[in-house]
């Protein structure tokens, strides 16, 4: 994983008033649990993908504050001795769970559920919103691009694009996690094992008095890694000539085929299909063709329907920033507290707005498989003691749409939230880079087709329990005014 | 500024194995000329904020690869030893220009210029380009945000929804640059001393037996700082009315006037003038009303248009990702090469897409203001040793439609472009974040309504200089094919 500096002191600066605040009311040492969901799926898609657990983890393994930090808080003049001298000595001591990452996830969720002393929870709201949206953000837009690609390879290409540095590091990782191939970005390969992969910038091609010798310097450089930038002056004209001259010249002489040319600019469609044929006369239908440029899930999609002879796709902003909706809107509600004693108290908040009304309490969320085909059926959130029990016939029901029933028989039940941290100790071993990426292929398979259809998907079942339910109908009642 | 990582390593990795090709053919020290521009404005506004000069120095200056990035490389099995040692004996020696932080630039305009190695300037693209693109994207929309609210204060809020760590981070400080009074984010301030702002969250609320006595607790806490958040419940019913009460409590017997009140759900038009009526009535006309919940320039303008009683706006998920516009594309293109005896060949790159063609040679870039009014009438962009002389009429004329022209006389002209490094030492000493927040301020001021507008804003000039002009012109013909 990526080297960083601590973010201890990433947060927002009210979660710090809040958390002195809880000292002074006597509050600090209440146990709180805390939700993080999100409440629309981007680009109006039929699931997001989640990811950031693991670098969430690696930040919750570094919390703690410095010198410089208590002396900073200290010049604000706002802040209790007390609490200046919890964060001196801070200790992380919470509980906390959360879904896999790669793994499909539907809105209303809980992704990460948090529970530990209030003072605690709180202080890690911004940093839990922020690997999560970011990441799930981007593996969500990079699956849908993997998608419309239909099995061709996707190159993540978007570092000089990316919203910051760690937009490009995390971002190309998220990438990778949804199906991406390779990455542009050096310091991915090096820090995460994420195959970096590159051709040539046009510099390149003027730097040479000529794109022929440009091509060819290049060849020999790179001879079993030959993939030409064709664009810089004319495609047809200049840049496949001069291409296949290169590989007829450099290559062939010494037997290695020529592993490509790439479009950057102009009609992708129209110049692939001119390319292929060219390339095919010349005897090298081999050789690939890679498209770059502002693409996306659309223009991808678009391009193949048209008969674009395309074999691989270069795709940077628009990924990298989730451009056609960059936003992520996860966030991180108090569902519950807990007595000493242990009896957990349910929290909602209400909204005029229906769709922000918090689901209260504890919880477990299980996604129930159909037994035979291995397909998802629907996603159930529960209270966190329940337990389906899938040796019974199950019955799920819509939560707003109560009429809406399905009793389920011959399924699997998985609960989906792993316990990351116990008492503010790491429990979970995270996968590696690799198995992630096969665990996130293997579960956007389980869907069924009308769920994964880039546009008017099916809308994915996510109900709450019985219990649940009735937990929520109760505190919406006794807060009705 | 903020502490980071070294991030030599964050560059797509087609910039090192060009590099070392550079090496292989021969080029590597030829010196090469780079600018880096933009070619449309986000927003379809009237002009973009240059943001990240100072971040760019801090990269420049700890530019260098480590044993492990060596041993990274060398693990790769395709770069030349000859190459790998260089990188290891690293010392950075280029020339570099930028555009101050803070100005309003145009697209076409060199904002970065790079003279050196083409083996060291080629390296650089990642990086310049993803700072200057993120940072000055963000600085544009805040800008934008920032008139909207018409002389309100606007605070940006939008840690938790930024794409990653560094884009909350040096997203807020581009937002400070561009007119926001403060951010959320508390290492922001820490680091940069951009003054951090909040006020308390839902949960504070929920985490009392009720929402009047969470807000006793907390202007008993911060009684010179009291904010209080009144939409938990119900924003009219119960939020107002307990808040009124706590005032009247808690602050009015110590003799301290309230800050305000800040909604964040529901109709923010309607609930704030009914809010304002509530709080005069109480006898609370100067308690401020602060208004957040996915705001951007379009709904201040239509809240303040319909009369909203608002005195501030936390802005978040709009601003920090610029989410109508996520994506600000600069390219980073060869413009000359010089040879050993000084003489520079300009370079161009075609396209089909005529935007695309880019502008040869070495750089200058040129405001010229009226002299009575102080406004800003054009951009040139000039060889870099050609002189403006304001003693003189100068003609300016459009580069695409060249019968437009226009004589301009009683004028000042001021290079934009200032020299960062000179042989690799930094020779710039960048200002005070608070000194680029007021430059920013002071040169949007020179610009003309019809330019600064958030629709249809008028056209800026930017044209070519006649020498630089005739350049072009003759290596389009040259290389027309």
């Amino acid at each position: 994983m990526f080297e960083h500096v601590d973010l201890s002191m990433l947060a927002d600066f009210y979660e710090f008033t809040m958390a002195d605040g809880f000292f002074s009311s006597g509050l600090e040492d209440r146990i709180a649990y805390f939700d993080t969901y999100f409440r629309a799926i981007p680009d109006n898609g039929g699931y997001a993908i989640m990811a950031g657990t693991e670098p969430l983890m690696e930040y919750l393994n570094n919390f703690s504050f410095s010198e410089d930090d208590i002396a900073y808080f200290r010049s604000k003049q706002m802040f209790s001795e007390l609490f200046l001298d919890y964060l001196k000595n801070f200790k992380f001591t919470c509980d906390v769970w959360a879904v896999p990452e790669g793994t499909p996830v539907f809105p209303g969720e809980p992704l990460v559920i948090v529970r530990g002393p209030i003072v605690q929870a709180q202080l890690l709201e911004t940093m839990i919103l922020l690997t999560v949206n970011h990441q799930s953000l981007i593996a969500t837009k990079a699956n849908r691009i993997v998608r419309a690609a239909d099995g061709r390879p996707v190159m993540e290409f978007g570092a000089r694009r990316a919203q910051g540095y760690s937009a490009a590091m995390y971002g190309s990782r998220a990438a990778y996690i949804a199906g991406c191939t390779s990455t542009s970005c050096t310091i991915t390969d090096k820090d995460c094992g994420i195959p970096a992969a590159g051709t040539m910038a046009h510099s390149w091609v003027q730097m040479f008095p000529s794109e022929l010798e440009a091509f060819r310097a290049y060849a020999q450089k790179y001879p079993t890694n030959c993939v030409l930038l064709v664009d810089t002056y004319n495609v047809l004209k200049s840049g496949i000539p001069n291409a296949i001259r290169t590989f007829d010249e450099i290559l062939k002489p010494i037997g290695i085929r020529p592993l490509g040319v790439r479009i950057d600019s102009g009609d992708l469609t129209y110049l692939s299909r001119k390319c292929r044929k060219m390339l095919d006369e010349a005897g090298y239908p081999d050789c690939k063709i890679v498209a770059s440029n502002s693409l996306d899930e659309y223009i991808i999609r678009d391009m193949l329907t048209q008969g674009a002879k395309l074999d691989s796709f270069g795709v940077g902003e628009r990924l990298i920033t989730s451009k056609s909706e960059p936003v992520l809107g996860g966030v991180y509600k108090l569902t519950a507290t807990e007595e000493p004693d242990g009896t957990i108290t349910p929290k909602i908040k209400l909204s005029e707005n229906v769709a922000k009304i918090t689901n209260p309490g504890f919880k477990q969320l299980y996604r129930l498989y159909e037994k035979e085909s291995g397909k998802a059926i629907a996603d159930v959130i529960t209270l966190h003691d329940e337990v389906i029990d899938s040796g019974k016939p199950y019955e799920i029901f819509d939560p707003e749409h109560t009429w809406k029933r399905k009793t389920i028989t011959d399924f699997t039940a998985r609960p989906l939230l792993t316990k990351l941290f116990e008492n503010g100790h790491p429990v979970y071993t995270p996968p590696s880079i690799q198995e992630v990426q096969s665990y996130c292929a293997a579960q956007v398979d389980t869907l069924w087709d009308e769920v994964t259809r880039l546009e008017n998907p099916h809308r994915y079942y996510v109900d709450l329990s019985r219990p649940l339910w009735n937990m929520k109908q109760e505190l919406l009642s006794k807060h009705s005014i």
